[in-house]
């Protein structure tokens, strides 16, 4: 007889519910099966709940929400040596198949058969039991938080995306959009040695929370409309120079053109951030730079270890980007006031279920 | 009392005129004297000619044309030790600072105070007589002609965007353009040890030029004009697969953005041609690929040799890039030939002077 | 009832013979079963039959001998789609956790939970029917004979010791040991566009041999006992010049020695083969010349793929590599000649079983 | 009539004395002329001081010592922009070639012409005043000393080595040899983000020192002759794990065997202390692990600023580093008492000349 347990469920777009589900047993020998305990809520779950899709991700049938989960390991497979009963661990939510090009080349998160959580049609994460394979946990020291081992999922893309800027120490640094991943990204560079993070973005709140997380210069670009006025005024910030590496996790079309034509020449833009599908794009402005314009997605092997270890030392504090916090029981609530509340929440937390 | 010679001298927008210049004098113990003998007709120069100015370039005094040169070595200032009088070499066109960031740290391309032959406001090659530094010219074996030569400039172009790409054996390219540059940039990509070509151009007369450059396969984008379609053209004819690496040299909006599209997930597409400032551009096509979009610019420390062992070698074959040739003492009906019969010529060559 | 096969077994230290072994059954859904046709002897298998140990691996229980193989597929495993029965393929002998740091970083080849086939304990290809992977196998096409099949594998080592080195188009290289694995790096190199590969050996026959891997340069070091001289001879077939690349495939600790003295200045030194577990090492000569010296170790990720498409294309021709054939029925014979005969055999070729 | 200063020259093996030379003056435009005010003694000075050569490098004239210094801009080049009189400066001791392969690839401190101070025949920076180009010094902040500057060798050095080695975050160090380079070394692999540098000495107050440059753990390998053991007992105080990179600042052999085989797979291993020519060098190690074995020399491009950054933020604290200071009348003491005092030493600064 299946056991149930309770679900977070996006029925379609614009309908979640708590729902019962099977609790999932073990098959592969190298799973575990986790409790889940700290769940953070990612604009891309807001997205979904909202608009029913994210580019070619449509929601066609009831999706389990969440990929943001830390959790307790309460049983593990046969063949599991690394974790044990009892572990505290992150979470990575996608698994990638063993056997694609990608994976074996180094670059899981580009595998073609990535299982993503919470990415249709994939379950994610809100429930209370959850499985996974034991090389997609990475244990937490004791001194580490179980909530900030949920932010160990933003926090790992922050790591990817400096790590494909290939960034180093001395360099400069412009983030545009000073949200979780922004503000998570623009840390990471710190700790990775950037002798300077601009923040740049329209909300002063977000402005100032960027100063713990390695911002060093502010730009309040919610009067600068003019793309040029903004490069003006980064460079101003950075004492006539131009950044080294730009990150942009806003997708907004005049931080993409800012960017581009801000960074210096030789430098590396990375688009961190999604918004639309086409933007006009300052093409002309990469060639006699030799700008390198990097895609960026999710996370690879190594970024989770990464991620934790950057919170465990504490180069990286990653608490202060929670604002909110809901129980399970109340997370349709929850993710109605994400919907409601916008650029005021930075991060929100689902604790449970019990 | 300075001797004078004859120059190919651009005046000013849509003005050329054969005119006298005083002949120069070695006087940096590290420059050679050349005698100028063949020198290939640039779009850029031809761009000058029409518009008087490439972006931030405009022509505001008379300027000498002619950047594609090779020549003779008649005079070697006193610490030059690896050419001597006599000796036949390709001249690179853009002399940079020893001084700068770029220049130290490997990318004299990009040097902020490069003087670059034809490019305002420094003269050309166009004369009898010409300076360079001993190590911005590469000698030429005694098999490749001077004509050759004077090609080693457009080659390098593809050596460098290649270099840029990272091109490797066994890897597919796609090529957009086969202007000169387009198809030089295809057979050095095929020098390198691709195992296809495609080429996707308008005209099909340089798609059957082509074949020479390295093609193997060949699209004609004349009558796709759904960047989709010529997306599904291209994978077609890759028996199903995508190309690792992309080179745009059209710098046609349709072609960005099929280029962008078509390129395989990891893959590197190269901005090697410039069309319009701004283009309409897929951005959201370049995060889930994880794709490395790289401005190019010229050439930089070892391409000129590179270009000159490709040739020397039989890797790739220049001379059918050559359909028109022209005296010196014609070299205003040259460019206006260039400008009048547009997608017929691919490379001219002046003769001379005496 | 389990179906039995003949194996060529090596029983101990000295002692092979042919025996019964079961038929294996495809278990594994991505596993494909493979008809033995062609196995290359190498000199690792020599080895381990005359030392019964290399290094930390010893020989303590019979082990089916054979790693260099090509056969026909005869079963698929349910989730296969990437060959189907029938199909000619080159077989990688080494299978790596799916689960290792190793294998996810892109290295498969440094996993430490490796299974390579004939390296104790793991049983080899000298069978009539073999498991693998359906990704461990690369197809062969129409034109690749299952002899060039075969040899797929010590080429994918040569393949593997180039993109180490990261040889580029236009260097220079050296390799020490005419022997296969020498022979194919250089071919290789050359393919890779080496402008110039010297070969170094002490035996005439294999220099001259060399001449059709790629070989440009030879230096006969039969009679050159002193390091110095051989650097300076080698440096003179070079025209005065130092390889950006060599490639020691000897072992040897004399060329080991002229091979990082003659390395050019910021050049890659790679040890390819193995021979002492120490050396006298002339450490010294790294410093100044900021020399990499990379450890090599067998293929990984992609160079299977490489080798086929280089046999295919006929970049490099392994022909004449094989000199010596047998059936399968006269392994013993097989093996005890590759003893006795040393330098005279480059290459034995094991025919079947039928 | 030329002006005359002091001058400390090593006149011969075993002789030094402070003698009168001529006081510079800048020829070319790009050059400043500086007061050198504080000058670290290397161990190199104290060996050519002892033996009057350091490999190829011989002591055949008079030749002024120092090359580790700070200084004061006092007059500059009618081309220079970059400092201007008064500024402090850390000075670069080397000056290459502009000309060369190597400066023009990105690598000037493998330029083959390169004149590096005190290294025969060049004279060095123990002077009052002195000449560099523009683009070899490099301004301190305000609050970074003239001692903080001259150090900046040294820790350049740390810093180059570190980038070679592509030092990232969350990496495991050892580091054999606590003298200054390896103290530097250290500090820099911290800074650069290692969670682990284990210093490796046989003398206890050099490891106590080493926990201020950024050493997280401890090997007194004074008692620990057998490299295995060493090996072992490294391994042990990391949690049972092994470093990803290993920088050799000793010399020694039994450091070199070790650091060779404590290596972990995939590893780097960066050759940073010079010893004996040849040594006893367990190759057969580096295969199967894919080591990547470096030579290391001086720094290059970016390397001093980068060293300069990390004294101004603190990120590495280079004062503890100096247990003694001599006045510049005293200089000929001063490389007397290093000479006496050996490992007592870390590092001397000369004060001066007034």
């Amino acid at each position: 007889m299946t056991e149930n347990q309770k679900a977070v469920v996006l029925e379609a777009k614009g309908r979640i519910s708590i729902e019962d589900r099977p609790v999932p047993q073990i098959e592969d020998p190298h799973y575990v099966k986790l409790q889940i305990k700290k769940t953070g809520i990612c604009g891309s779950d807001v997205h979904y709940y909202v608009a029913g899709a994210i580019g070619n991700f449509v929601v066609k049938k009831p999706m389990i929400l969440g990929h943001e989960s830390s959790g307790i390991v309460t049983e593990v497979g046969k063949a599991v040596t690394s974790v044990k009963v009892g572990d505290k661990v992150a979470i990575e939510p996608g698994i990638p198949s063993r056997y694609s090009d990608e994976t074996k080349a180094g670059n899981y998160n580009l595998c073609p058969e990535m299982k993503f959580a919470a990415t249709p049609p994939y379950d994610g994460t809100l429930v209370k039991y959850y499985l996974a394979p034991e090389d997609f946990v990475v244990k937490l020291p004791e001194h580490v938080s179980l909530e900030e081992g949920a932010l160990v999922e933003p926090l790992s893309v922050g790591v990817h995306a400096n790590k494909l800027a290939k960034l180093s120490f001395n360099q400069k640094v412009a983030v545009f959009g000073a949200g979780p991943v922004g503000l998570l990204t623009g840390a990471v560079a710190r700790a990775f040695g950037a002798s300077e993070v601009v923040f740049i973005d329209v909300f002063p709140h977000k402005l100032k929370l960027s100063s713990k997380f390695g911002g060093t210069k502010f730009v309040d670009s919610s009067k600068i409309k003019d793309e040029e006025l903004l490069v003006a005024e980064i460079v101003k910030e950075l004492d006539s120079e131009q950044p080294e590496v730009v990150f942009d996790c806003s997708g907004a079309e005049v931080c993409i053109r800012a960017g581009i034509k801000v960074c210096k020449t030789g430098g590396t833009y990375v688009q961190v951030g999604a918004g639309k599908e086409d933007v006009n794009f300052p093409i002309a402005a990469i060639g006699p730079k030799e700008l390198k314009v990097l895609g960026c997605f999710r996370y690879a092997f190594g970024d989770y270890r990464d991620a934790v270890q950057l919170i465990s030392t504490g180069a990286v504090d990653v608490k202060p980007l929670v604002t909110h916090r809901f129980k399970f029981e109340d997370a349709v609530k929850a993710y109605e006031f994400n919907v409601k509340c916008g650029s005021e929440v930075i991060k929100t937390i689902i604790d449970g279920p019990e």
